[in-house]
């Protein structure tokens, strides 16, 4: 079924003058098997697609896109190389500069394995085995349960599932369920969890135009970064890895995205996307942007203020700069009234099929939730930030959330606190205190409070009510840092160990507040878990009919798991008597340069490109593959598999994607495997690395 | 020698494989004539170039192609109607705006004659002879004469030849210097001093995109006005008009742009340029850049402060992005560093031809005069600044120099204190009480009186050291205006009429600091009129150099006389990976509407919008025509002489085309005269005039 309806979608798309036209779709390992491989060899893969991956093996050239911290990534040599995005590996810079050594700003190049910096948390996972586990996953709900208890019921049956699967040494697992339930799926991983940083350029070159392109083309951004990973003290050695194209690409070329793309709502129904706008994206535009402008005030006379607190800087502005062009992309696109539009066209079709009766009601179910959980939704933004806004206060609830569970059976505890996660719990409490500058902190929780305070009737925070009603709330910050030692590195860690009445026996201000708002986080987990569990109920139900009607497969929303794109080198027409052609190279980016960030070149580049013909080396470039964030550091690979870029970002008209594919802006960025390869070659001189990589004679 | 070499040109560029190639060239009516017309109709014109002008009857199409304040405009009926952009009837708009009828805002349409709107100081001029007066000017300055008799000398001839001139009933007479002297030519013209608004579309139509598109492309501005000249009452009747054309234009089009270019420079030395770039635009940017602002604070919480500085802003934002445009296309053009390249190369061919010694002199004492005027730019800038800024300054001053003047015979008094000038200065006085807003002048005369006292010693300004240089600036500046009637319109047109002793008399605070700064402002003036002197002396002997040198003759710096530039509908590329297509249309336009100004169109158009096919009304154009300021309003014509559109801006890329001609990013912009028509029938439901344009049957 899958087979034919492509290989129609093929034919009409031939039908039209223009180079081949975007293909949707972000396809799991499986589905790549049972798509049309002549129809596959006419996009221009030069390979059979078992090539890609063998499910009985359990491995293929897909097994070389791993997945490193959230990001994607490749190997690129037998020696356990793995390139991927320079901002995918910023945290391990930021890790290990000081203000006497700031690797953020020069980069950093191991000259020997001795000198390679390893990242403390940094984690590759390796994918080995995918097994539908739908039926075994849905026999174990109890007929007639109630939400929760479905979603218990749910949980429960993962675990088993993943504990069974990752009794294999080595073994990293997890269930995941693709379209809110239509299908499970037990993965099988194995981590490496020594990964060492060998090569990052400069942030001027890696962060080329900085925030004012994010999103943007004409781009000329080198973001680009090697790391190693080590098994048992010795460089891993993959089965797989992409060897490195010298050639590069040209428009119309084709190529394929490999990677982890995070997750995406094409699946949800017309009212759940309307309060994603509403109640989450622009939410996020608005909150997070006023925490950007609170740190950049907050430590703009502070070098260790600002180091402190980059990281998080250029994550938010990320978030808020993709938030918004979501909201400008479902406005633009009309991407909501189109869902709604094809929502009728399903009900009417399931109208007058009674078999079908089942999807209405379950759609119907799912616009009144979405309804239901529209009242509440600053508050439970609001709730669910505390595990990502001030630090203070997020480590607190953490403290205080590891003692209540450690209370439990191992089994029965929540899945970021059961034991095997706990010492990466402990190593970024650790690490966190990089990351802490206590007046941005205090300035981001008065604000969090401020909010908070402002909640509607019937949607309010007792915690917060009770303590920061009245009285001045300045004060009442300042207070709350004096009076607590969660800011403190060696009395945080010692916390990690201790039970809820040890830590409430310290009378610490910040665990507190952290105590007398665990019940409402513990009510809205609850809730959550309760509108999950009515999910696993209702989209699958309601995802058939659609499916249904359609009469033809389409690949499932991202959920985080391997899934390859199919695309091609191609520009775009933004807007009006705008065109924007693929490709930038060098020249471009010096024509950019002023010297001011986010356009400062390092002066060794600057010296470099004098020595060459700038317009002769490619830099970034632009093709029509389906991706979302997840995707940065997803190797790019050509028809016959070598690697010819990294994806690292899409582009602003595309952002909204996540709700819907549309061929004629679906552009993702890429950076250019030749710019990576010139810059080692002539500004860092890194031979031996280029030897490696196998593209300089030995 | 000119067909000659431009057929040459014109042979080299056909060896390229793209459309013909950007003509560089601002040509004189008499220039038009001495091309080869082969040539001509090549690029596409379709007509003889002796019914562009005929210099013996002095007129032709050209003289339709007229002059209206500063603007151009063309005459587009046999019953006066004139088009020009709507930025340049802005004023009469504004005078005729109050809260109650708001016309800059909702637009304005004339159903019957009796309603048209006369603009007080509106004037237009039609050309009619052009005769060069070279040998009589200079053969008046004496032998040996220093620069400012040398300039008394050529002023004083020019007074003459315009008084002979201007004694044909209704003609206006000016001598137009070509490149500092290198030519003298007497331009007569008659002016038409009864013009009436007939038609202006709302400020969010006409002035579409704001400053926030100004100077950009892709462009959606329906930058459109017409007004209808009146000679003894009656509609004037040209000799000739542009009829419309209804068929519009396409990519590659050959298109005329006829007008009015104020000034370029491109025949001045490096060194002048630099002293442009650095003693005037970076002036420009920062004063008037704080101006803006100041005007934009004081005035944000009144409605009448803001409608009184609407023009003045306007006008300054429009120089502010120009001076940065400047800088910028100075510095990526590399245009001073190739100015002087270019001269080294003249010098050196110079050098070894004894004749051309003088050539080499004069080129040195340019060098030298514009290092010295470098010490001063500041001063300078402020002082000169005092004829445009704060307007109770301005005021005061213009009745100091008048008293002082009016005391003169009439030949004897600076141009624009003559008598035949009076009556319009009275106008300005009278009509400027509409831009006046008291905190908004005080703030601009608080910053010009701050940066007076910041000046450099040895270039200080002494009438403001003597009075500000202790105590509070802003209770002085409150005490100025609080002592001060030159505010007032009544006083104000009283003292038009006094005496320097009855001025003195009135010891009125404003006016007395006009009288203090009086014999500044006068070594100020004379300096300038010796350093023209200077100029008329060095410039055309450098010149020469220059044009013997390139062995082929160009078009002059622009200089406010009548030009036409020769170009082609065309787009270009800004930047790496974007190219620029020359068309939009109202589909574009609509796109862009957001609703928040500067994007906020009509309720009218937009429903008007919703009942066409938008991307069949084109909008704006692009074309490779080479223009500056004063070619606003400019009648882009096609090779048949009938109106395709409206110049109305250059793109940003551009602005330093003042400096020299880049034929790769030489674009300015056009309304096309398709939109025009459109908003008219099916927006304004304007029948009548549209019957009046021959556009629609009778």
């Amino acid at each position: 079924m899958l087979r034919q309806s492509l290989t129609a979608f093929f034919a009409a798309s031939l039908l039209m003058a223009a180079p081949l036209a975007g293909v949707e779709g972000k396809w799991t390992p499986r589905q790549v098997l049972e798509l049309d491989p002549a129809w596959l060899k006419e996009l221009g893969l030069q390979m059979p697609p078992e090539k890609l991956w063998d499910p009985n093996r359990g491995t293929g050239l897909l097994s070389a896109a791993v997945n490193i911290g959230g990001c994607s990534a490749g190997f690129v040599s037998e020696t356990g190389l793995i390139l991927t995005n320079h901002h995918c590996l910023f945290g391990v810079l930021q890790e290990h500069s000081t203000a006497q050594r700031d690797l953020m700003t020069h980069g950093f190049l191991a000259r020997s394995p001795q000198e390679e910096l390893r990242g403390r948390t940094t984690r590759v996972t390796v994918p080995r085995r995918f097994t539908d586990v739908t039926k075994a996953v849905l026999s174990a709900v109890p007929a007639g349960a109630a939400d929760l208890a479905r979603w218990e019921a749910i949980e429960k049956k993962q675990k088993e599932l993943v504990a069974e699967c990752e009794k294999k040494p080595g073994a990293r697992c997890r269930v995941a369920a693709f379209d809110g339930g239509v299908e499970y799926v037990l993965i099988e991983s194995f981590e490496l969890d020594d990964v060492r940083l060998v090569y990052a350029p400069p942030r001027a070159i890696g962060e080329y135009g900085g925030e004012v392109d994010n999103w943007m083309w004409p781009r000329h951004t080198g973001d680009f970064a090697v790391a190693r990973a080590y098994k048992d003290g010795k460089p891993y050695r993959p089965e797989f890895w992409f060897p490195i194209s010298r050639a590069g690409v040209k428009p119309g070329d084709f190529v394929m995205v490999l990677g982890y793309p995070g997750r995406t709502v094409r699946s949800l129904t017309a009212a759940e996307m309307a309060l994603q706008r509403d109640g989450f994206f622009a939410l996020r535009a608005r909150i997070y942007g006023e925490w950007i402008r609170l740190l950049e005030e907050s430590t703009k006379d502070s070098r260790d203020g600002s180091i402190a607190v980059a990281g998080t800087l250029k994550s938010l502005n990320n978030v808020v700069k993709n938030a918004q062009g979501q909201m400008a992309g479902l406005a633009r696109g009309r991407i909501i009234e189109r869902q709604e539009q094809q929502e009728n066209e399903v009900l009417a079709w399931a109208a007058q099929r009674p078999e079908w009766k089942p999807a209405i009601d379950a759609r119907r179910e799912l616009v009144e939730l979405a309804a239901r959980r529209r009242a509440t939704a600053l508050r439970d933004f609001l709730l669910q930030s505390v595990a990502s806004g001030p630090v203070a206060l997020r480590h607190a609830a953490q403290l205080v959330r590891l003692a209540a569970e450690r209370a439990k059976p191992d089994m029965e505890r929540e899945a970021q606190y059961m034991e095997r996660r706990l010492p990466q719990l402990k190593a970024r409490l650790e690490r966190d205190q990089k990351s802490f500058y206590r007046p941005a902190d205090e300035a981001l929780l008065r604000s969090w409070l401020r909010h908070a305070l402002s909640l509607p009737a019937g949607a309010r925070i007792r915690a917060v009510d009770e303590r920061f009603r009245s009285g001045s709330l300045d004060d009442a910050v300042a207070r709350l840092y004096a009076g607590t030692r969660v800011t403190d590195l060696a009395e945080r860690m010692k916390m990690f160990g201790e039970t809820l009445d040890q830590l409430r026996a310290r009378r610490d201000s910040m665990l507190d507040l952290a105590l007398a708002l665990e019940p409402e986080l513990r009510a809205f987990d609850r809730a959550g878990r309760e509108h999950e569990g009515a999910i696993s109920r209702l989209r699958p139900v309601w995802r058939r009919a659609v499916a249904a009607h359609a009469g033809k497969p389409v690949a499932p929303d991202a959920n985080g798991t391997l899934r390859v794109s199919f695309a091609h080198v191609k520009g775009y027409s933004p807007r009006e008597a705008v065109e924007y052609l693929p490709q930038t190279t060098l020249a471009g980016m010096i024509e950019k340069h002023t010297g001011e960030e986010p356009f400062a070149l390092p002066k060794a580049l600057l010296e470099a490109a004098a020595k060459t013909e700038p317009v002769k080396v490619p830099l970034n470039f632009l093709a029509d593959a389906d991706t979302t964030g997840g995707n940065s550091g997803s190797p790019t690979v050509n028809g016959r598999g070598e690697l010819v870029g990294l994806n690292f970002d899409r582009v602003w008209e595309n952002v909204a994607n996540d709700f819907g594919y549309n061929p004629a802006i679906a552009r993702n960025v890429n950076a250019d495997i030749r710019f990576f390869l010139w810059l080692l070659e002539h500004v860092d001189h890194a031979g031996s690395l280029l030897r490696e990589l196998g593209v300089q004679d030995r």
